[in-house]
């Protein structure tokens, strides 16, 4: 892992930037902390680091200002400033244009999507943990949240590390991920647009109802996909400080 | 109004019984406040003040110590130390027939048992409302929470100092409260026990995308009828703080 940037934010919070082999990344810390940090990781950005940098760092900087806790983001493969995919980006474009025709979008352009972006993605946000829990002031339990829901379930379920999940409902789950979700075990909370324009609003509830776990929440809103109440982040922060002790 | 005992319990919180005319009730005020004191109203225990004061209290105690809100509640009529009511006892024995039988209930039982209910209970709270207000140290903004959601439709719908209501879910509420429920407009929290025996999940779903409601969330939990978590206490509490400035 090498540092490429450095910045001291005007809320006190560390952001510095990373890369570990290709994949660039980036980790907010607290502005102090006498026992080594909770981790939050914030799942993929689907639309790449660089886009979505004010909706991740605005997440993580609350996190580390108001509660103490280090969060950590890395790129998706074929994202952002990574290589093309050509399989993905030829999924991508199959979904595009059964949206556009107004289709519906079959099993098989889900499973090319999402499936090798999960087989790819997840072991790399593991090697991302085994680095950054090695780090002064990191080493506390970890919670993982955000989008690309697939990719939540798959480190749920096989990363031991992880304590505590937040995700955010999204369609395009593949069938052989609701069966992952049924042998989650961790607390989850899961974040639901109920108007969701893009979103199987049904799907969502069936996969809330297939996961596993003993304890989990869903918060429900009324609005569109990018309409989360701002109240929502620090419900989300309260449901990691219950868990990550 | 007649207050027929006052306690000051440890947590610095007034506790003080009373009726009016022949409804008993319970007000409980915070330790200590400068200005009028938003008022919650709990909603009706179903099971009689008595038996439920446990958990009113619970709750009331909670928002006044930590929140500094007031609170209150009221017995239903024809429960706890009230005069019996014919027509609600029967419609609550054709119920527990109905179900003991394992049969459908039908709408003709629901609406026996809910609608009077609801048209005798709704101008009680109001008139309570009028009378808790006019008290020194309340008069701040009003919310409302609890059992009976149909109760909860009415009020949330007709008694404009209502500002903002967290419902909890329940099945058995009449067509005709549905139509109420479009009209409903005030910020709404619902709590829905995912897993609840007696409760039909999907109704409750249904409920909740009907009301007309900007802003309404939904807290659905795993779990059955009387395990609803511990932190949706304060998660009711920080619903009405966002609401009632």
């Amino acid at each position: 892992m090498h540092f490429t940037s450095e910045q001291r934010l005007d809320d006190g919070v560390l952001e510095r930037e990373f890369t570990l082999g290709e994949i660039p990344g980036i980790l907010w810390t607290p502005p102090s902390a006498t026992a080594p940090a909770p981790l939050i990781l914030i799942g993929p950005p689907p639309l790449g680091l660089r886009k979505m940098y004010p909706r991740l760092a605005g997440r993580a900087r609350y996190y580390a200002a108001e509660y103490g806790f280090a969060a950590a983001t890395i790129e998706l493969p074929g994202s952002g400033d990574r290589p093309r995919w050509a399989a993905v980006e030829q999924a991508r474009a199959d979904l595009r244009r059964a949206m556009e025709a107004g289709e519906p979008v079959g099993d098989e352009i889900v499973d090319a999507l999402v499936l090798p972006l999960v087989e790819k993605a997840a072991p790399e946000w593991r090697a991302t943990l085994d680095v950054l829990l090695a780090l002064p002031g990191l080493g506390g339990p970890v919670g993982y949240e955000g989008g690309v829901i697939s990719i939540g379930i798959r480190l749920a379920l096989a990363e031991p590390r992880i304590a505590a999940a937040n995700l955010f409902a999204g369609s395009f789950v593949p069938a052989t991920m609701f069966e992952e979700a049924r042998r989650v075990t961790i607390p989850l909370q899961v974040l639901l647009q109920w108007d969701d324009e893009g979103n199987d609003r049904q799907a969502a509830l069936d996969l809330f109802d297939a996961f596993g776990s003993k304890e989990k929440t869903l918060h429900a809103n009324s609005g569109g996909h990018t309409g989360v109440p701002r109240f929502e982040l620090d419900a989300g922060a309260r449901f990691f400080a219950r868990h990550l002790k």
